[in-house]
């Protein structure tokens, strides 16, 4: 008998994948939490139905969601991620020497135990010493936080349930109060073929609180569309410069490339008409 | 009853789609056509079980095969499109002002039917004075036709069954011979996310023949993996740029733009790795 697993990923389109087993289902306090090992992407977490990320293609979103606005800031020391409870961005951000303080602010803790428990290689980093698990109301953390950080990266799940809060005007009003005077925010923000409306809002949010904001983009197999969108909002620094030469360039990464940087800016026409009004 | 047409796109991969209705399916000599309406992407058409082109997303495509190789031309006049039977590249190609003979070389004459019947947004430049639609094998007319083209454009289906020839080296061969001294290219070469091989097959065969040889890249949501490659070769003009920037410009796209020209060669390290050989 075959297994397969299907994501409608909008009413009238999805996703299907061979399942080699199922590894793990339950209903945490927040979501529906499943683990499974698929024959073509690996062990896939799926929170509420929503592909959040496979062994095979991980790499895209985590590196691209973290290395654009930390190159992008001369000197991020402490940084902190809302949501993110499988670990790989916070693997990526303690790749920067510069960083001293990284913080993980997720509200499901049974998130993060599936994960350290069944995705090794992109948890793997949640035990170094520079890393503060907390399992928290990353809206709140950021409500208390004024000044305290470098960077922060919203990690969301997609702006249904537990999320929609991260998506809010109020919530990026707070995050830009929790900001150093040269902090940068990056937000995921969806697919643009299928979340235009979300992505015209949130730039006209961020744009209205930050110097600089901008929209970049990146290919996710598995994700909506397969191209994903990100957000970012900076208080000095031009998020399309490279800050530190040298650091990016010695980053080790799979997708992430300081040519890509730059690149990864040049929106399709019909994206770049989504942040025009 | 909900139908849903699933293309497996590997073994153990698809994407899956609700169908409003099945419009048109025969087996040609060539190949299975299909022509199906589905409620995410409009009409689809659908060869030997694989997703060609839709309605929604078929601008990514057209533009980016096109376009590319006929800015980085500094006069493109007599075009060939190898294959492209639904006649969107074709569609592209005389958007170039300075193109004065375009030839569709489709070796299966009911594509070009099914598709003027049942996409005319796509096929709508195939009545064109400047167009002439030939129903020929594109081999045998490149293997004739010594230095009769500016730009070439191998629009083929995937690499089995009738397209194999398309992706071979003495087709390549001949169609350096088929360009004149400054001709420019370019040809489709699948995901860099499940053909690895393929790529740096093909790479190699066009670097061994022309000056300049690079891997460009697109997201094209129904296409495996959402991120899909060409492979460009060039006589003469760097393809990276842009010959003529007023052309470039006034294009009326989608997608392509002549800032996205230049980053669409910025390729993810693991792209980038697969022609590093």
């Amino acid at each position: 008998m075959e297994l397969w697993y299907t994501e409608k990923q909008t009413a009238n389109y999805g996703i299907t994948a061979k399942i080699k087993e199922s590894l793990h289902t339950e209903t945490s306090e927040f979501q529906d939490i499943a683990m499974i090992d698929t024959l073509e992407w690996g062990r896939m977490l799926v929170l509420d139905g929503c592909v959040m990320t496979t062994d095979r293609d991980e790499f895209v979103y985590h590196e691209m969601i973290s290395h654009v606005a930390l190159s992008a800031h001369k000197n991020p020391q402490r940084v902190l991620v809302v949501g993110g409870g499988d670990g790989g961005v916070i693997r990526e951000v303690i790749k920067h020497p510069s960083v001293t303080h990284a913080v993980l602010a997720e509200i499901d803790g049974r998130v993060i135990d599936v994960s350290k428990k069944y995705l090794p290689a992109i948890a793997c980093a949640l035990d170094d010493p520079r890393v503060s698990v907390r399992v928290i109301d990353g809206i709140a953390h950021v409500n208390e936080s004024e000044g305290q950080y470098d960077v922060i990266i919203v990690d969301s799940t997609d702006p249904i349930g537990p999320a929609v809060g991260l998506f809010a005007r109020d919530f990026y009003e707070a995050i830009h109060r929790a900001l150093r005077p040269d902090g940068i925010v990056v937000a995921q923000t969806e697919s643009p073929f299928f979340n235009g409306e979300l992505i015209s809002r949130v730039y006209g949010d961020l744009s209205s609180l930050f110097t600089h904001t901008h929209l970049y983009l990146a290919s996710i197999p598995t994700y909506p569309s397969g191209l994903w969108s990100f957000t970012i909002g900076s208080k000095q620094y031009d998020p399309k410069m490279i800050a530190d030469p040298a650091r990016a360039n010695s980053l080790e990464t799979k997708y992430y490339t300081p040519d890509l940087h730059a690149a990864a800016f040049a929106l399709p026409r019909f994206a770049k008409e989504l942040i025009a009004k």
